[in-house]
């Protein structure tokens, strides 16, 4: 895996190894991992402040996320056609496509979240906001783990942060509940109300694609699946509503 | 790019080239659409009839979809290893890819909409059913379209279903109104009206997915991007609800 080239480039000498574009992967993986939390911090302190300014900017960072997924795309593509990696190796880079496209959507959801906190910012505060700063919070949390599971390419925590997702399942069920309940007891509060169950919605997906993440790193290390016994929230019927 | 190559194989001697197995993969990717499009018409139809049995049936196709999904990595993967394309040829191995990630996307949320239509059949009939299936039919028809334009590589009709996407961010705001409307007037009805805003959510996604698929045919074909001018119906605010 370290074997070296010379590549003549811009009239220097660069000395590059499978190795080195493999980090140079990892660092923009790494970026784009960075970006996703910033993104849905600075989404939720929005919803919390009702600051419609910061959640512009969430809304422009995307761009940011998106041009960093095509950078992966053609950093792999280069390194499949240079380097011709074999099995082990070739699923690494494999692995990094997987890894962009994922956090682009995990990134994508953020920017979800952004643009309704712009909308809420114009109407009249309601104590709902905490509730989906709380499940914001947890799935913030989640990220966090997962991406340092990543990096570490600690399987336990991944697989610790894939259990936990029922977690997640739950706390929607419960904001759907809650949301329902108020724009009944308000039906003034149903056009805002469908924003929070929208917001709801758009975290908890975030959470199902840190567990893919958490079976990428599980499947990169132990190089077998996961398996999908993980404990799942049951999906919200229409029963006592 | 038809260069042969002679493999053992479980005892028989087997040629094959780059473009068979490029053939092998448009197959698995041609099954896959078909099997996104049998999903989509089938959870429509299961909200039209409220067949929870129909309903069930989408839900269980998407297993399938997944594993379809696996095996055209695998296949990319092998080919990669074995043939090691370079740059054109690269290329349509990592839009296979892509591809693949997208159709099974588009099958989750078809998925989705199932299962909501297994709740719906279990409550009383509205018309709110009536403007979801027919925005679910005008989804459809994009999906279609946009198949026929990734089979056939037509980037024109490619074009045209990318710019048509309008129509169906138009319509989704129109039913988000009409459910808003509907809540309002019958505060009892909020939790099912709550499903149909998931669903034509659900269905605007779809929409976007195929605008994905629209952008990677105009890319295999003219091999530059097609540019970010698409008509977007305005996100739906707060305002006059």
């Amino acid at each position: 895996m370290s074997e070296r080239n010379l590549k003549h480039h811009g009239g220097q000498h660069i000395v590059s190894s499978f190795d080195d574009d493999l980090i140079a992967v990892q660092a923009k993986l790494s970026e784009m991992g960075g970006l996703t939390e910033d993104m849905l911090v600075n989404a939720l302190e929005a919803i919390k402040n009702r600051d419609p300014q910061l959640a512009q900017d969430v809304v422009a960072k995307d761009k940011r996320l998106d041009r960093l997924e095509m950078e992966v795309e053609e950093l792999a593509t280069r390194i499949i056609a240079l380097r011709q990696p074999m099995a082990q190796d070739l699923r690494l880079v494999i692995s990094a496509l997987k890894m962009a496209s994922t956090l682009e959507r995990i990134g994508d959801l953020a920017k979800n979240v952004a643009r309704r906190a712009v909308a809420l910012a114009s109407v009249r505060p309601t104590h709902l906001s905490n509730s989906i700063v709380r499940m914001g919070n947890q799935t913030l949390g989640q990220l966090t783990e997962v991406l340092d599971a990543f990096t570490s390419r600690e399987t336990p925590l991944a697989v610790a942060v894939w259990r936990r997702d029922i977690e997640l399942d739950e706390m929607y069920n419960s904001i759907f509940r809650e949301v329902v309940t108020y724009m009944m007891e308000d039906p003034r509060m149903i056009g805002l109300g469908s924003q929070f169950l929208f917001i709801a919605k758009n975290l908890e997906r975030m959470g199902d694609h840190t567990t893919h993440i958490a079976e990428m790193v599980y499947y990169i290390v132990e190089g077998e699946p996961l398996g999908d016994d993980r404990p799942k929230g049951e999906p919200i019927g229409l029963d006592g509503l």
